[in-house]
């Protein structure tokens, strides 16, 4: 339910409300707005009736959470969420570029590949250090010593670290080294793992599944919220068709069909997305064409000799001219390119 | 196969191996570009390859066309081609909005929307006389009478008039009053109408089927290339996935994938793309971002009486506002906005 | 709507009834069933409403037909529709196999084809003679000369012959030469079509197009029948999705799913369903268990040699297997394998 | 690599290639067959080739196994597998129905269905406690409490039990409670909890993902049997396309596909395959004809208040008619209905 105080409710009046709220069993939310105050209450919305919140003098109005998603929506929070990834704001007015090599493979990669993304104007730093392979067979990651790789890279250029996190056990480990969590595709409905990242207060970049609905990407967010982590920024990737000139179908309608319903903030990565190289600098510009928030991107200094993913990876030059070129596509949506955090010794 | 003349080759040679290639029973193509002459042999290869035409003393290179659409791809038309649709260039450096109503449904009605249109910036007008419809309880467009009338208003507007045509016995009646074919999603193979469009020389706005692969898109335009008519603009329009946020999932990458693999134009058309009228304008500008030579846009002067589509219809101040609103996108991605003919009378 | 009269009504009312609803200029429909006689009446059902028919003294209730098909729903229809195709019912409780080549070949080559699957235990004779390709340079069929053959075989060997139809043109010959017209997958939603085998009284074979939900394969349906044809048999033949170990994903469900919602019969495909000769023989049972009518397949005296869908085509050892595995289960699913037709002479 | 030995080849051999292959650091399996022992090297393929045992005296072949995924492949196991799932067979000769309500709800409540469906044939019981759910807000299950009821309701009536796992801190408390592992359609590729069943030895039942090829299928279960677990089950449930009459459209051709691919038994689950009451009955008996093992099955005493999943639970009743109805459609597959395991205080 949603409760709006009237404009000139004291801020006793909140109180009163929410503790009303807590005492009937129910999940107070305190949502202060430019305009007025709106409280939320989530739980069993009979319960709630009991308390006849629409009699007393200070609400303007009480009404329910149409969506089934009730923290990520719109609705319950008109405004948008801008997500502080290491300092780097995500969401908001700015656009912000997020590239890195699909895999961790050793420090001096990685580091190449980094100074490459960085000088071109990316602002984070992704790469996998736990890699999720169709193939039991096929490279399966660096794990912990990825992970350490990282964040030395990371530290050392300025970077905040995004890298994928598969399992409950690891959450801790990839929290210490990183300044976000990423949730793949085959992830997206793993709700163990979504909750142990809702105890948590990192951001959490979290991909849309191959097989889903964009209900049921903010089903998944909500598991996150729900259990305390407001950080959640979702990420559209592609989903599966019959389509075989790309990997997947990048569905960039989902970018403004997420931003009506919620107010979190929508990276696209086009290079999952399209799974071909010379697609990604277009799809890039339409996902910057269409609201997105930023892009994830896969780049490798040397894509011929990548361990996985090769054949969607740019070459640092290519990627340095996209990134001239997406400026002013963004711009003509509102938005400006992200810059690197001033003082990343100051994160959060 | 592509028969590559050296640079100096004097134009009789052109001249003589054409006669080579028809005398062999293969079909001859005369393609000049701007560099060298490039000839062209549609038909069974190991007829062609007894010629030896690699032995010629001025052929430099003989190679097969891998695609399996020949006059459509690349490979034997490497520059873009532009289609003049009454006198409205489609293709090249330019940025086409075609738009007006789902459907004709009298002289007044479609007149309001068309004058909106033209206002505000669009260059041909739509408008469907036959309607081919899901159920046949529904609304089946006005005919013959629809033609007419929109024949009459893309006369007093200057606006040169595409229409969809659903049946080989209506292609004379269509090319009387209209600018330009349309061949909807659901007659994306219908090969007989293809085949018969293709032995006109009127422009053909060819939309990809809900179910078809892009290679599939490519195919059906080679039928009407493959009869004679060269004027195949191709239409992305979405295809149906699980994904009920949008009534069809609109696949931009289509865009830059047509376009490494075929010269042909490329519009989209987010109304039916998308389905839902907030999402066009973002889906517009994604479309411009990405490559496309221009976009098929529903508009309605009054959508809440529109017999058909009319919640995804634009009001005309929606319209208006999102001309403004594409043109840094459409600059940004090199392309100007098209003017109107200036000489709609000398149409060709 | 469904007007139900008493069970005591005398015949004059049901002409009565229907005359009311003939100048009230609504479509009248006279359904008499075996317990109890059932009007219709479609058109505007406002229209209908002022005619209180409710209280009709021998009317027992009056009711909306809820889907958005009529003539094919079993709302207004509720028992199993039989249609005869050259004296071979179809649907009720019988099995029918139709079976033949992909394309007629030539008539040496057809009538191989033929004995074989007739000795085997088809009833009835499918093969191709205009040949909707996704090539223009693939093999499009005999035309003409292919009906022709098709129509000799189909009487020296007394088996009813079934051939697809793909354009308006077409339909005259098709019915001189055929027992039934196809309509194939790509044109389900060529309403032109639709409505001209709707003015024919010959069967029509309607195919499930690869990106038609159920409810659209029945407005299909809808078409031909609201055209005064009720000799219509549906037919499954697969959906395109993602998987790629079949040629396309044959949905078996939308057999019983179809059977709920219609009384028409129901066909499946299982050689452009699965696309894999080895797949056959097993989704062929499937169809039988799950409640299908019958089947249509390919079967080709020498696959290898096939100039289509060879890979798919069965060997007719293969068939003459498969026709003696399937006996157990279709009697398991309460129906008789059908027998040739007694007396191909007296078709109707 | 696949190494056959020739028929007259001396036990010792096979001990002197198999210590040959690991200590070229492969992999080693012994996979003794009905005519002649087989060996196998999984690892690089190259490291093989150098130890030449295609000039051993004793070895009549050596061939690389061309799937990607090995140990489930056909070519190195032609056989088919059975699984023995607390004393009863899962694969080979028996049809086996696996049934019990979507969740465990209660003591009484899961004893009163699992008395109905033991009493109609039944052998094996299913019901949840971990509940992967779309939404954060719904039934979750009972956890641990779920498995100790589910425990000893299957001791008291004899039926081994199979329950869900959705994380790898589960795996333990899992392994104590149930018969058998089920791997949902959400965590397929959940790579950890894939590894971490492949060092247990208790059977998994792997359900098929929503956007998952039957390659992906196999090679997920790859990664159980690569860990050393070779007792796996595949499962059929459907997957993700735009049909909107099922919840999914059950891909009953992966059934056969599959066992071309694999000797892996194979089971399809018509409840979420469908979604739909009424078509679960057809579905199943389609399975049975196509190959299937057996089924999955949600009944519930009383679905109308189930606490998940009720439109798509059988009534008891309508569960015993099924029963009935399956057993000509088992035979005429050539399997026999699986009885209760003779001895359940026996199990393994």
């Amino acid at each position: 339910m949603i409760i709006v105080l009237k404009p000139n409710a004291p801020i006793g009046v909140s109180e009163e409300i929410l503790q009303l709220i807590e005492q009937a069993g129910l999940r107070p939310l305190h949502l202060p707005g430019k305009e007025r105050v709106v409280l939320g209450a989530l739980g069993d919305e009979r319960t709630l009736g009991r308390l006849h919140l629409e009699n007393h003098p200070m609400v303007e109005s009480v009404k329910p959470v149409l969506a089934p998603y009730k923290l990520v929506s719109r609705e319950l929070h008109p405004e948008d969420t801008v997500v502080n990834v290491g300092g780097v704001p995500i969401g908001g007015g700015g656009f912000t570029v997020i590239a890195g090599p699909c895999a961790v493979e050793g420090l001096d990669r990685l580091r190449a590949t980094a100074l490459a993304v960085r000088d071109a104007g990316a602002t984070c730093l992704r790469g996998g250090a736990f890699k999720p392979r169709t193939s039991p067979y096929s490279f399966q990651g660096l794990g912990l010593e990825g992970l350490r790789i990282l964040a030395q890279v990371s530290r050392e250029l300025g970077m905040p670290a995004i890298t994928e996190v598969v399992e409950v056990a690891d959450v801790d480990a990839v929290e210490e080294h990183a300044d976000a969590f990423q949730v793949g595709a085959r992830n997206m409905q793993n709700f163990r793992l979504l909750e142990a990242l809702g105890r948590s207060r990192k951001p959490v970049v979290l991909k849309r599944g191959m097989a889903s609905m964009v209900e049921d990407l903010l089903l998944a967010a909500e598991y996150i919220l729900s259990q305390g982590n407001p950080n959640v920024i979702l990420c559209e990737r592609g989903i599966r068709t019959f389509e075989t000139s790309t990997r997947n179908t990048l569905d960039l309608s989902a970018v403004p069909a997420i931003k009506q319903r919620s107010h979190l903030p929508v990276l696209v990565d086009p290079s999952h997305g399209t799974g071909v190289r010379d697609l990604i600098g277009p799809m890039s510009k339409a996902a910057a064409a269409c609201g997105a928030d930023g892009l994830l991107l896969e780049v490798h200094h040397d894509p011929r000799s990548a361990l996985s993913d090769g054949a969607q990876s740019l070459f640092p030059d290519q990627f340095a001219q996209l990134m001239r070129e997406l400026e002013p596509f963004a711009a003509a949506a509102g938005k400006r390119m992200s810059a690197a955090p001033s003082d990343p010794a100051g994160r959060p």
